[in-house]
């Protein structure tokens, strides 16, 4: 594809260098900034910049945060007891739109895959541990999705925690809130009827 | 959706201004910024802004340029005499992309459309009555979508070309390359009849 400009070249590779963004849509994009007012790119282009170099891990428990520690756990209505294990930021904010959750919890960056040369090494399991062992933690929850990868991370990092004096619970798995039962797949329905639990007549466990 | 961080909040608001990008996506985004080399979000960062401060608009054809007048404009193997109305800068860069095409260009910058209320004023109509009036134009060619909307617009400027001592002409409407007959919608196989030509036999027409 030749360009008209080298600033719109220059921009369309950038902007195409995001993964399932090709050169069309990039140029589409492009041209999409160009309409907008000039502080809309002022604002995009200050943003990006901001986020990369002002962005800090949070000490305790990896999350992104603006400050050292997050406001998670800072938070002292948290119960600094209760971890949750997850693989990436993404999964933070998914649970905590859930309103549900009052523990605190513990940003693996990633599952352990050898066939892209991830390790244990590679994820903030040490950090873990060394909280468990140190603080008073009461229970840990798995909440990795339901890959093969984060069951063989859970696995491990189970393991390691064995000797610890801590309750290692799981995410349940089963049927989606919503989803029809025959358009279930076997391996998930199979999983719900080993994992059945008793009937309540209120619409809880809805 | 909660965020863990108001940079994180600000970038993912900002990305999922553009059309087509909601909340969702403009996070997986932000976040494969984050795990990118600090370059990347620099380089992407300066070429937004750069992009959208620095480009100007040809002032011959409105094609987007890094010069006053853009290099089609200003190639001298190219003939001047023979206009090719587009619609839009990326249609430019379509047609460029056949390497078959030797003439210039004029950006009309969208078509009429009363729905969204874009009429003849708002395009760039009169700079190119005014280019075909003064200079030495033997033929424009309509280049535009076809859809009811392009076709309005290019009989409106077919209507204000009456006068003028120009030789008008539209591109081909008819079967695309590779495409399978039974497949062809019946307005384009109905077209494609009406503007049978004659045959030749070698592959010139494929």
């Amino acid at each position: 594809m030749e360009f008209p400009s080298k600033l719109l070249e220059d921009l369309v590779y950038n902007i195409s260098q995001l993964s399932g963004i090709g050169k069309r849509s990039a140029l589409r994009i492009a041209l999409e900034i160009l309409r907008k007012p000039k502080e809309y790119s002022r604002d995009l282009s200050e943003s990006i910049y901001d986020f990369k170099t002002q962005i800090k891990f949070c000490s305790q428990c990896h999350n992104i945060s603006d400050k050292d520690v997050c406001d998670i756990c800072l938070n002292p209505s948290r119960d600094q007891s209760l971890i949750c294990i997850v693989e990436d930021i993404r999964d933070v904010i998914a649970i905590e739109n859930t309103n549900l959750y009052t523990g605190v919890y513990h940003v693996l960056g990633g599952v352990i895959s050898p066939i892209e040369g991830i390790g244990p090494e590679d994820l903030n399991i040490s950090t873990l541990e060394k909280k468990i062992s140190e603080k008073n933690i009461v229970e840990v929850i798995f909440a990795l999705s339901a890959t093969i990868e984060a069951d063989t991370t859970s696995f491990y990092i189970f393991k390691t925690l064995k000797n610890l004096d801590v309750k290692v619970s799981v995410l349940a798995r089963g049927i989606p809130v919503g989803d029809q039962l025959e358009y279930t797949d076997e391996v998930t329905l199979a999983r719900s009827i080993q994992n059945r639990r008793p009937y309540e007549s209120n619409l809880s466990n809805h």
